[in-house]
């Protein structure tokens, strides 16, 4: 611990120098800029470590993956090097590809999200390597270009390339420490079906006095969703609630020990209550282990100020449904055509316009207990689990579709404004992370601390 | 009807520019344009008639009252002097403000609505005046200045100036042939409580993720529309149905009477069949005789291409509320707001953006007698007779509100194109109207027909 420690304090200033490297290259996947030069930079500091590296094409920019070390298990990082938009510009405090120092925290875009993560856990190979000459395991890297673009080859990837991915245990992106400095790890994800529901009625706009004979495709769609979810907020969906799996004691155990600051979450939002007034615990819960149905946009006929008196031809709702694991989104997508149909909706169209399985892996997983351990020696006290997590993201394809438990975690801090302005990092975090990441090699790798 | 047709003949050519120098003048009341000036020209036209004209001053646009001849009758004659904006230019054949004639129709904008109705009914009084000397009746003009902003002070005037505009019959403004080039008189118009149901959650618009604890203001408002219409269309707003008056067997009757061209409009709208399957006198029952509760505009959160995981926090919906009779609009909002209160949606605000009264007159009155009998006269076959009208207009004001049943009548065919490029008028119709006017003037009167 103290040698790997004092290598790392001793290259402080070069590693500030390459993350800023990093950050000062832009790579913004939704605009094809820097895609290519980025992917070179990834693939020349996998080189330096001695990693044997190799450029997956996927059709959009390039994925990197890259092995070193030798070990019973293996342990597989995800990463991205691709980052969101820099807008607004006029936001910014300073330019976001010139990373700069002020009080302590490093400020570009991407420094969050994810290039910090990705170059802490570069570094703290190089770090044990110098250190202890050797790695205890296995090590792969998968850093993918288009995850600000909803991933969309990833699926394919990790079909294909299986083999090459599968692992023991993986550290994917994002985390860091809560609001009350206490270091957090998420051990999965929902998954996602967004759905359109499109409806048409008359070829045109009609005037609304005709209303009493024409259908109305706003009025469809209202009736249709009606029968979907109730005024108790539950989903009513034909065999929806069949696949939600309640949480076991284990993970309601785990729920009880999460600091869960849910009258600072009304607060901020303004809100005096929650949906049938869950409170603490029981909206953990809801937050993590139920599937959602929400409108997320509504959109018919004339929708500007004051009044026009018009029967529309079209409507259409944007359905964003939050998955639980046995509820995949092809499940759930047939679940909602088949209700629909049953109910006479067949002049309702479903699209959907992208959708990701749901990921969660076990509380007890052995990559779960190293993190777990390294996050006690790196910050002295125990991290806060979350079973899983309310968002989504693309975890599934990477760890529990190929077997592998994953962990979500990173050097970030609550005030990081990931995907937007002025996004920034600690310093500080940033070389704990470093710690961390050395910490569990070692653990596991099957040593007994560094 | 020989001399008064004489007459008419003999003046044709003054009678037509007589009309384009109306329509000449922009009157535009949205926009403020020449209204002062087409004021006065109406007003010099009744002066010119020997009536004793007021201007009504409104705040808007003024209003012209004229009152001429003597007689046991009065007859009220409504019309209004402001037109719609010309937009869009580019699709008008010829200058909206130039008057042309091209095939027996004099183009322009205003001709239709309701320039035309108004000139044809003031040189009827005039070749009255020449050939009989005197007016068989008390014959009194409304000419208000801003019908197409929706007559703001319609209500008032008509409240201000009850005994002025009391009368025994009201001739209302538009009407014409139908496509089977059959004279068409509605007796009255639906009401309209046309309203904005607001719904909030959250201080601002949140990640979707949150969906299983923050209130969706665009579920809230599926909810609520689901409680107030049923799949079958039918209203289900809390004490509703009770105020529709059922059609009396002699309005039925009027029903049967009616040609009306239900499988056209099914085929011209692109649609299979009505709501129900209605198709024929039952359709226009439900046309004229139901009130109607249309999904005019729905706004909620996120609603371009694409996908965004978005937990709106506003909602809004525009309800238009077609009403009859007894279904008042303060009544319709009553009924609106207790009916969601009684379910727990005391948070969706209502706001009217605007209502009218429905307007019926009986199917004997006298005024619709002497309309059937002067269309027989110029025609030469019964007028078709609708008891109402789908749409809806501020008749109510000046007629049932005062004790006057109404007829709406005048000089349009099926190819006027009110509101749209290139409104028209048949010149042939113009005339036939004028002598329409004539024939009305001398039964309404108490004559045996001119």
């Amino acid at each position: 611990m103290q040698r790997f420690k004092a290598y790392v304090e001793a290259n402080r200033e070069r590693f500030i120098e390459e993350l800023s490297d990093l950050c000062r290259q832009p790579s913004i996947s939704t605009q094809n800029v820097g895609i290519a030069e980025m992917a070179e930079l990834v693939k020349a500091h996998f080189e330096r470590l001695g990693a044997q590296v190799q450029v997956l094409q996927t059709g959009g920019p390039p994925a990197i993956f890259a092995e070193t070390g030798q070990g019973e298990r293996t342990l597989l990082c995800y990463n991205h090097y691709d980052v969101q938009p820099p807008d607004p510009l006029e936001e910014w405090h300073s330019p976001p590809f010139e990373p700069i120092i002020r009080e302590g925290k490093l400020y570009a875009r991407g420094v969050a999200d994810n290039k910090g993560d990705l170059m802490a856990r570069i570094q703290a190979v190089e770090a044990y390597l110098a250190v202890f000459g050797e790695l205890p395991l296995r090590l792969r890297f998968f850093v993918e270009g288009e995850e600000e673009t909803g991933s969309p080859h990833l699926a394919a990837l990790a079909e294909q390339y299986a083999d090459l991915l599968r692992a023991d245990g993986c550290l994917w992106e994002t985390g860091g420490k809560d609001e009350g400095e206490r270091p957090t790890f998420h051990l999965g994800l929902k998954g996602d079906q967004y759905l359109e529901l499109r409806c048409r009625g008359a070829r045109s706009d009609l005037h609304s006095a005709n209303a009493g004979l024409v259908p109305n495709p706003a009025w469809r769609l209202v009736w249709a969703l009606s029968t979907m979810k109730d005024m108790q907020d539950r989903i009513t969906i034909d065999g929806y609630r069949e696949h939600v799996r309640p949480p076991t004691d284990e993970e309601l155990a785990a729920l009880e020990r999460i600091p869960f600051a849910d009258q600072a979450m009304r607060q901020a939002w303004g809100i005096d209550r929650f949906i049938n007034g869950v409170e603490g615990t029981e909206a953990l819960r809801v937050f993590l282990y139920e599937p959602t149905c929400t409108i997320s946009g509504f959109r018919s006929g004339y929708i500007e100020e004051g009044s026009k008196t018009v029967l529309p031809s079209t409507a259409m709702v944007k359905l964003d449904l939050r998955l639980v694991p046995d509820l995949t989104p092809e499940l759930a997508l047939r679940l909602v055509r088949e209700h629909l149909d049953r109910r006479g909706f067949q002049d309702i169209e479903v699209v959907s316009l992208g959708s990701l399985p749901a990921a969660r892996s076990p509380l007890d997983a052995e990559i779960v207990e190293a993190a777990k351990a390294a996050a006690v020696a790196v910050y002295g006290h125990e991290p806060v689990i979350y079973p899983t997590h309310g968002g989504s993201g693309p975890m599934y394809y990477i760890c529990q579709g190929l077997g592998t438990p994953g962990v979500m975690t990173g050097v970030g801090y609550p005030g990081i404004n990931i995907h937007a302005p002025n996004e920034n990092i600690r310093l500080s975090d940033y070389f704990e992370g470093i710690l961390f990441v050395g910490e569990l090699l070692r653990r596991f790798g099957g040593e007994e601390g560094i």
